[in-house]
C-alpha cells in the first residue's frame, strides 16, 4: 500500500475509510466531570479512545487498512512493526479479515501488549530496541512471506482510519455547542493528529489540533516551530507508544498547515493525569494515552474556553499503573 | 415523595423520567471483548455504568427524585443516607437544581467518595457504621430543615430513574440482535434490578435481570428463594456499596415475579472482576461494581449463549483497587 500513495488522505479516502469501518469500530463517548473542569480552570472533554476495541484508536487505522488491502486483491497476510498497539490493531483487524498477522515488537514492550497480540492469533518476532533494526527485520519477514507491511503512521489508509476519532468529535462537539476549542492528541508519528486535523478542516475548523509529547521526544514541536532534528540520545520517557524519533513523513506537511504549536508534558505530569483519569472519569490511561489531559491540566494553555483531550489508549502494566496511583491519597 | 407512593413505579412514570433526565444522564455504552469471552466461554456484555456521571449509576435515579421534587412544588433542599454513590448522586443533581443537599454518611465510607460528596458542594454528617442510628440522624435533619429524604431505592422516583439501564439495554440488545440472556445485577436495596427488571419486561422480555450478591449479604437471594431473613451478623466484604439489610420493600415483589434466581461472588472473585475490567475494557471498577461481572466469569451460569453485566460503579479508593491489581502478573 504504501509505496503507492506517498501523500496523506484525501478527504475522499476519509470518508471512505469511514464507510468501511462502521459497524467495527467502536464510536468512543466525550467524557467531561466537573473535578477537571476545576483543575483546568475551564471545561475539559476527553475523547476515550481506552474504550476503542483493542484499548487504543490504533484499531481505527489497522481496520481502515487492512480492509482497503482486502478490497485491493489477493492478501493472505500482514506485517507491522508496533511498540504495541498498532500491533494489537492489526492483529485484530486482521484476524476478522482471515489474515495471518506477524507483528514485530521491541523485546521490552508492556507484557499486556505482548499477550494481548498473542491472544488475537498473531505472531511475534521481537528485536532489541537499543540494537537491532527493526525495519531491516520486518522487510526481510515481508520478502519470506510475501506479505505486505502495514506501517504505523506513514500510509495514507492508516491516517484515513485514525481520521475517525476527528469524524466523530465534529458531531460531538456539534451536540454540545462547542465551535472553538484546542483538540489536543498526543504524537508519535503524528498519523492520529494528522487524521484528526484533516477531518476537522472540513468539519469544524474552529477545532485546531495541537500535537502533545513526552519531554525528550519533542521532534514534532520542534520541527512545527521550525528547528527539526532528532531527539538528544539517552532521553527516556514512560510513554512507550509514542517514542518515536522524527515526524511522520505524510504527517509533518499537514500538520505544518493545520496544527497549533506543539506541548510537552513531563512523566510526572502524566503519571498525575492517569491518576486523576482512574479518579473522576473512571478509565484507565496508559503513559501515552495520558499526555493530552496531562497538558490539558498543565496550565500551558492559555483562556478559560474548553479543550478537548483525546485520550488515546489504556494498554499498561499494572506496575505502572501503581505508580500512578501514588499520586493520590488513599 | 416516600411517604405518598409506596408502590414499585408504573411503566408510565418510568418514560416520564426518561423524560426528564434527558439530556443529563449520559447513555453509557455497551463493552464486549475477545479476552473475557474467552474467559466465560460465551459472549459477555459490560453496561459501563461506571462511566455515568458521578461514576455510578445513582446518579439516574437521583436525577429523577430531584427533577420530579422540583416539579411537584416548592423545595429548596434534600437529604440523603448513602454509602456513598447515592450521596454522590444526588450531590450532583441538588447542585444542578440549586438545592442544598446534606448527605449522611458512614465515618469509614471511602475516602473518594466522600470528597467528591464534598466537591458537589453538599454538606456531609456521619455516623458509625456500628453504633449509629442512620435513619434516625436523617430524620432528625429533615425535620430541623425542612427538607424531603430521597431513598436510596425504596422510592418508586429513583427506582424509576434506575430504570433508565434497562431502556438503554432494550436499544443496545436489539441493535446487536441479542434477544435472550441474563442480565446480572449488582443488588444492595435491589432499586436498580427492580428498575432494569420493569423496563426488560416491556421492552425485551426475552431479558431475565438476576441479582449478584457479595457471600454474606446474599439477603435478596434467599428472599426470592423463599429463605427470608437477616445476614449472618459480623459478615464482612469489600463490596461496601452494596451491603444493604434487606431487600427493598418495594423491589422483593418485582423482583420475585421477574428475576431468575439471585447469584453470590466472594471478594475474592470480586478482585479478579476488577482486575480484568481495568486490563482487557479499560475501566475502573469498584468492588460493588464488579460483581456482576464476577458472576459471568465464575462459571455457575449455564449455557453459551450472551450474558450481559451491569458494571455500577467505579468510585474506589487506590488501595482496594491495587489490591485487585495484584491478581494480575506484572
Amino acid at each position: 500500500m504504501t509505496t503507492l500513495l506517498q501523500t496523506a488522505p484525501s478527504i475522499a479516502m476519509i470518508d471512505a475509510a469511514a464507510v468501511r469501518v462502521a459497524g467495527h469500530v467502536r464510536r468512543t463517548p466525550l467524557l467531561r466531570t466537573p473535578a477537571l473542569d476545576a483543575l483546568a480552570g475551564r471545561p475539559v472533554l476527553i475523547k476515550a479512545e481506552c474504550l476503542q476495541h483493542t484499548g487504543s484508536f490504533k484499531y481505527r487505522g489497522a481496520k481502515s487498512a487492512i480492509t482497503a488491502l482486502c478490497e485491493a486483491g489477493d492478501v493472505t497476510g500482514v506485517v507491522a512493526c508496533s511498540s504495541g498497539n498498532h500491533g494489537q490493531g492489526i492483529a485484530r483487524a486482521a484476524a476478522e479479515a482471515q489474515l495471518d498477522a506477524v507483528i514485530v515488537l521491541p523485546a521490552d514492550a508492556p507484557a499486556a501488549k505482548i499477550a494481548a497480540i498473542r491472544a488475537y492469533g498473531a505472531e511475534i518476532v521481537t528485536y532489541d530496541r537499543q540494537t537491532g533494526d527493526r525495519d531491516a527485520l520486518a522487510a526481510q519477514i515481508c520478502a519470506d512471506r510475501g506479505f505486505p507491511l502495514v506501517l504505523p503512521f506513514d500510509d495514507p489508509f492508516v491516517i484515513a482510519g485514525q481520521a475517525g476519532v476527528g469524524l466523530e468529535l465534529v458531531k460531538q462537539t456539534a451536540e454540545i455547542g462547542v465551535g472553538n476549542a484546542d483538540v489536543l492528541v498526543c504524537c508519535g508519528g503524528g498519523g492520529l493528529s494528522t487524521g484528526i486535523a484533516l477531518a476537522l478542516e472540513r468539519g469544524a475548523p474552529g477545532l485546531r489540533v495541537r500535537t502533545v509529547e513526552p519531554t525528550g521526544f519533542d521532534d514534532t514541536a520542534r520541527a512545527l516551530s521550525g528547528n527539526p532534528g532528532p531527539n538528544a540520545p539517552g532521553a527516556k520517557s514512560i510513554c512507550d507508544a509514542i517514542l518515536t524519533p522524527a515526524p511522520g513523513k505524510l504527517s509533518l506537511p499537514v500538520l505544518s498547515r493545520l496544527a497549533g504549536s506543539g506541548l510537552t508534558v513531563t512523566d510526572a505530569e502524566t503519571l498525575r493525569a492517569m491518576a486523576l483519569a482512574f479518579a473522576h472519569l473512571r478509565i484507565v490511561l496508559e503513559p501515552g494515552g495520558a499526555v493530552a489531559l496531562a497538558a490539558a491540566l498543565s496550565g500551558q494553555l492559555v483562556g478559560t474556553g474548553p479543550v478537548i483531550a483525546v485520550a488515546t489508549g489504556g494498554n499498561v502494566d499494572p506496575g505502572i499503573f501503581r505508580k500512578a496511583l501514588d499520586c493520590l491519597d488513599d
